[in-house]
């Protein structure tokens, strides 16, 4: 570690971050230069980095603790998509010197809150004092068993894809947050935020999809620009159903108030459900992993050689999508 | 990966970053969730993170290649006090919008300098364009043998304190670079700099400690700040016979010049030597180490139990010390 710190570092350090590593005994309360992990025999490890930066991945007058919640979810749901367990997480957080320690606290509290749920524990961390907007680079480390890997590449022409829980509250809950939905009732609304602030990485599913899934990815940046990711890594093309996508009882309620919003729901990120392929005739290992994990997996198209990324509506027409992913409504 | 991203960032780690991945296999690219490496059979992970942020570790004006290069070696650095040995790295780089290409290629030259010397590649990244100053988060990765490691915990009473190569031309490199030691003759003060600026992680020395060293640390908040470290996580004191200080020859040169620079030696930091305590019967290893390394590894004094580090001088007489280890000339 570097010394052009702000003083406190160290105190900092101790007293709202080192509670966090406790669990790790390889992070010896963060005092020492590394963490110590080990990998369990016949695993390999699989590492992931995504960063957050307030203004751009958040709002500034969003709760410390959903902040923090997000950005080890949104890792996790990395781990999630390649099939690894979570071990642990290295965190570099960035303040501008008035950030008030209460701040600092409630995004601890959030940290700790979510480890206790993945069972996960901090295994180091940087803290600078910095001008400008608030930012946080969190490094998740798990494991996968050899052989179990998930990847984006795998797709095979004639696969059947498939997603996890429902599509389209991220981008649906962000619009909320923004004032965008006041059609929509306070429920409705608050349903969706909440999928928006605290996303629900799928690391049962991903541990379960070994030897079933031919690939797997993450929807984060939108359904359409996920798939896209898949069959250009797999040398293939899929068309999306766009009637079976499956959607919650909040962004049908939008739906039907607003049709145009389909395009948040095809193209929106921030969803964190698992995307993936499958042999056409697994459809019944499928459903029965949907039962045995309470959780939706809805057929919503297929694999096929032509390249790109179409979809239809109820009527069989093209819906125009921008390719990039990144449109919105 | 999320969504709220400068919209060329695929185009830009394809472009710029994805090269930096391609000897690392597991690293898909970056065009996965997440990278996959194994660690050898009878080896544990170590993971430790910096980050390093425009302004307050580096300045603005200094070269995009060698601030690369410091915030992978500073992370190496610290693999080096575990006696590990590195196996990738993940990257989070947070820049303005108005950045342009060309500092990011020549950021990802310096990058792939170092990686060509130090054995590793990239594993993960993750880019964001936000507003503020430029930041980067990097997490190395690197295996070390069961039973290998080295920790702060450890010193005994009665250890030998050794250091490797020179201490302080970290400090007086950023001095140079200031403008502060003009009196000195430009080829010492570059010799400074270049302390300062591409400062060399110990692996060799590292990795060799096993079964010497009863602790280890790397001096980057300041020689004793660092010692306080190991004697703190050990129970125990120390004290420095200043005398006995490795100083290379423009640091030499710069304290023949102004005595009072000798602060600067003690407590400044970005070193990047590795200290460590060894018994005290250990010294003709200690020396046969240097010898088989080409590194001096210098005796600078004594674990006692008395709490505390202490400084003496050529009389004998204690250095006044500021505890912190971040006092400045």
């Amino acid at each position: 570690m570097s010394r052009h710190r702000i003083e406190d570092e160290f105190a900092l350090i101790a007293r709202v971050f080192a509670p966090l590593a406790r669990d790790n005994p390889g992070a010896f309360g963060l005092t020492d230069d590394a963490a110590i992990l080990d990998v369990a025999a016949g695993y390999r490890l699989v590492a992931t980095v995504d960063a957050m930066v307030a203004g751009v991945h958040f709002r500034d007058r969003d709760p410390a603790s959903l902040v923090a919640r997000k950005l080890l979810r949104v890792n996790l749901s990395d781990l999630a998509a390649m099939g690894a367990r979570p071990l642990g997480y290295l965190l570099s957080v960035m303040l501008p010197p008035e950030t008030e320690s209460g701040w600092i606290e409630a995004f601890a509290d959030g940290l700790a809150e979510d480890q206790e749920i993945f069972g996960v524990a901090l295994l180091g961390g940087d803290t600078v004092a910095a001008p400008g907007p608030m930012a946080f680079s969190l490094t998740a480390l798990g494991e996968v068993k050899v052989g179990a890997e998930l990847r984006r590449a795998g797709a095979r022409v004639g696969d059947a894809v498939y997603v996890s829980g429902t599509i389209g509250d991220g981008a649906l809950g962000l619009a909320a947050l923004e004032g965008r939905l006041d059609n929509l009732s306070k429920a409705h609304r608050r349903a969706l935020a909440g999928r928006y602030q605290v996303p629900e990485p799928r690391l049962a599913l991903g541990a379960a999809l070994a030897g079933l899934a031919h690939a797997a990815i993450d929807v984060s940046d939108g359904l359409v620009a996920d798939l896209g990711h898949i069959a250009e890594s797999s040398g293939v093309g899929a068309i999306i159903d766009a009637r079976r996508l499956p959607l919650s009882e909040a962004a049908s309620a939008a739906l039907a108030a607003d049709p145009d919003l389909r395009g948040a729901v095809l193209a929106g990120g921030d969803d964190y459900e698992l995307l993936f392929t499958a042999a056409a005739g697994a459809a019944a290992a499928v459903s029965s992993l949907a039962l045995s994990l309470d959780l939706p997996l809805t057929e919503i198209g297929r694999i096929r050689s032509e390249k790109g990324v179409r979809a239809q509506d109820e009527s069989g027409n093209e819906i125009p999508l921008d390719s990039s992913g990144f449109s919105h409504f």
